[in-house]
């Protein structure tokens, strides 16, 4: 019995999961928490009430329209046309998922093929390796290298890739690239060039891009997200994936959308109608009526897609603060609401860790544990070639209260005195 | 470019779905919706009122466990201890998925392989097939058969397998048989024999069974939900699905879940962590204190597990007597919440209708049209081959309001009264 009950070939290897290993630890009470992209703030007010009262109309707790609830997929697409600065079709171009995780396992499995090749570049978030492995294709990976930095501050900007090393990674079996910016975990919001690099390529190639945009609000002074499916031939070839766990900070509600040409949209919806049918209607419901009320004052600074950016903003200043002050030199992100830093000359006792994993599994496993504080190891977000480059880095989160960020920063500053 | 952007091989020809053509037919307000298995009646006010109360909650709204909310797997495990008269490890023999059809889904990309042949008894719940397809395996399709019925009624009971006929469809590449008890959409209960004969089957040819329940708490005076998985021999090689919107009658939260052995559940979980990681939070935090209620109060009749099935007996024979009123021969069922009749002695003029669709399809879509009530063709729960020998059956569903069964009744005696 024992081996025809074996899991199925496609999902060989693949059951290990960086979240599920390091929610756990961080599930300790006593453990300051800057691990898991999850944010310790509160949700706007509205968004919440919105679920509270929608809960209690009985129709709304009922099944809704597959591949997304029709007041949701128009709210969706009045707000990305602003963006776009063109039409979108609310039923044929639009899917509403489970989260975008959902939207990117729909992308993956209804677009990409047994032996395809799919670009993805390192550090990446860490779902997108196996889902191009579930659908039977090969990842092929090209690292972000940093320049030199001679300056006093180390940014994500300094972090980019070589267009000529880029080329060398298409082919003719390359059937997309899978692009995130703002950037989980560096933080790099891509510029406009390098955008148009990468542009340039999946038209010559005729490739896919499917463009991870799910901090697509959080970007910092000086900076500025650009849409890559609104640069010339790139609309008819782009899935761009936005999440309502990002954008009105409750992730728990696990709601996505992948917006692009009713040509891929499709195919995507097929995936959806075989696997979950449909999303969760009350969630669906609050998630249109919270974004009508961002959507009418857009230009406020009130307006949840400017306010929260100022608001993580100084958060983020805290943590370069922070970081420096006991010496590190954290990587500024320009997005997104987490910093990385080299922590290897933070003084912590490994010997005792298990010894056949990367240098910051084991740093963060030991942090968690004798300094009750956690953060991630960015080699989760490495091919297993590229992690000894990255193995040095943990990730702190910094979407959290002062209480939390008051808590970790004792513990920092305890723990840097303790060496000196 | 269009050759290149085709979808993915696995969901070739996977694209059309009765729900998304049926339930936009029936979105006409005017229209009497008797076809989606949507509940019209109010869901329980604590159900309601725990959702309300917990979107409240900051960190309810945030990411939980991936593989099901800590406080929902054990009230699962509770719950189903009691009917499994055994232990149920809440973390490893459990799984929270994104609605009954995520646990389907889960559990076939998880365990069935390409090239396996999947057991598939006719009619069934339409996604069986392609979720089949889409892992690259074969379905085998064995129809339920009526014996001739001699009495006055027509009952679910009269549908039964020929033990032969199925053992037949088992050999060695037989992976998986798909039960589905309260079946949908005949509404058979299978008695104590019948799962015998199919356990008796798995073990002997060393199958898996995943055991779709989602109506388990719907059966009607006289019959008995049984677990396969209890049978000896079988916890090994069972996964049991169930559904919070069938449990709850609240089918817009689209939660469910598997049980089994966790050298199972463990590949189920394996495919969650790489499609969508984890399900909504505040909707499992609700249901999980929906299910503390009712499991404190089993053997009270207000129980909900007890009250359900017993106002929907009387909406199943009002629907009984209705169709009955107007000549036709219902098949009465013992469990879940949808009738079937024959509809071909009814008027309908078809032939404005397009010709290369069964007669079902057709009678559902002028019926929907010109008498404004909605229903399901039965065909659509039946493979190519099969489809002749249902398509004159039509799925009525019952957990409807009195005055949409009234308005329903209005319109079928008009009907008739019309013919004669
Ligand atoms: C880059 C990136 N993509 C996708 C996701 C998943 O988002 P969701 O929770 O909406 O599935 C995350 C979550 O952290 C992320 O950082
Ligand atoms: C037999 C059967 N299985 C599964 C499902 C799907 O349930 P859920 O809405 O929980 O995904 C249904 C819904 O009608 C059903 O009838």
């Amino acid at each position: 019995m024992a081996l025809k009950f074996k899991n199925a070939k496609r999902i060989e290897g693949l059951d290990s999961n960086v979240w599920i290993e390091f929610t756990k630890l961080a599930a300790d009470p006593s453990v300051v928490n800057l691990g898991q992209g999850l944010p310790d703030i509160s949700p706007p007010t509205y968004v919440k009430e919105e679920l509270s009262k929608i809960a209690l109309i009985d129709g709304l707790n009922q099944y809704t329209r597959g591949f997304g609830h029709p007041s949701l997929v128009k709210a969706l697409s009045c707000l990305y046309e602003k963006c776009y600065q063109n039409q979108i079709n609310p039923d044929k171009e639009i899917l509403v998922t489970v989260g975008a995780y959902g939207s990117l396992f729909n992308a993956i499995q209804g677009l990409v093929e047994e032996g395809d090749e799919v670009i993805i570049m390192v550090p990446f978030y860490d779902c997108y390796e196996p889902m191009v492995r579930m659908a039977g294709a090969t990842p092929v990976f090209i690292p972000l290298r940093s320049k030199p930095i001679d300056g006093e501050k180390w940014s994500s900007s300094d972090w980019t890739l070589d267009p000529q090393e880029l080329e060398s990674k298409f082919n003719s079996k390359t059937k997309a690239i899978i692009l995130n910016t703002p950037h989980n975990p560096i933080g790099k919001v891509y510029t406009k060039e390098e955008l148009q690099v990468i542009a340039d390529l999946c038209i010559k190639y005729d490739t896919l891009c499917i463009s991870d945009e799910v901090y697509e609000w959080l970007v910092y002074t000086g900076n500025k997200h650009l849409k890559i499916a609104t640069f010339p031939g790139m609309w008819e070839r782009t899935i761009t994936i936005g999440s309502a766990g990002k954008t009105f900070s409750v992730t728990g509600w696990k709601l996505g959308w992948s917006i692009g040409p009713n040509h891929l949209i499709k195919h995507l919806q097929t995936v959806q109608q075989n696997t979950i049918y449909t999303c969760a209607t009350p969630l669906q419901e609050a998630l249109a009526q919270a974004f009508w009320i961002d959507i009418k004052r857009m230009d406020d600074p009130e307006c949840y897609f400017n306010s929260l950016p100022r608001e993580l903003e100084v958060k983020r200043d805290r943590m370069v603060h922070l970081l420096e002050s006991v010496g590190l030199k954290p990587i500024v992100p320009d997005g997104g609401y987490f910093i990385i830093a080299d922590v290897s000359s933070l003084d912590a006792d490994l010997s005792d860790m298990k010894n056949n994993e990367p240098y910051d599994y084991k740093f963060v496993k030991w942090m968690t544990k004798n300094k009750k504080l956690s953060a991630i190891p960015v080699s989760a977000f490495c091919n297993s070639e590229t992690k000894s480059q990255f193995e040095k880095f943990v990730r702190f989160c910094f979407i959290k209260k002062d209480s939390t960020l008051d808590a970790a920063e004792e513990i920092i500053k305890a723990w840097s005195r303790q060496k000196s």
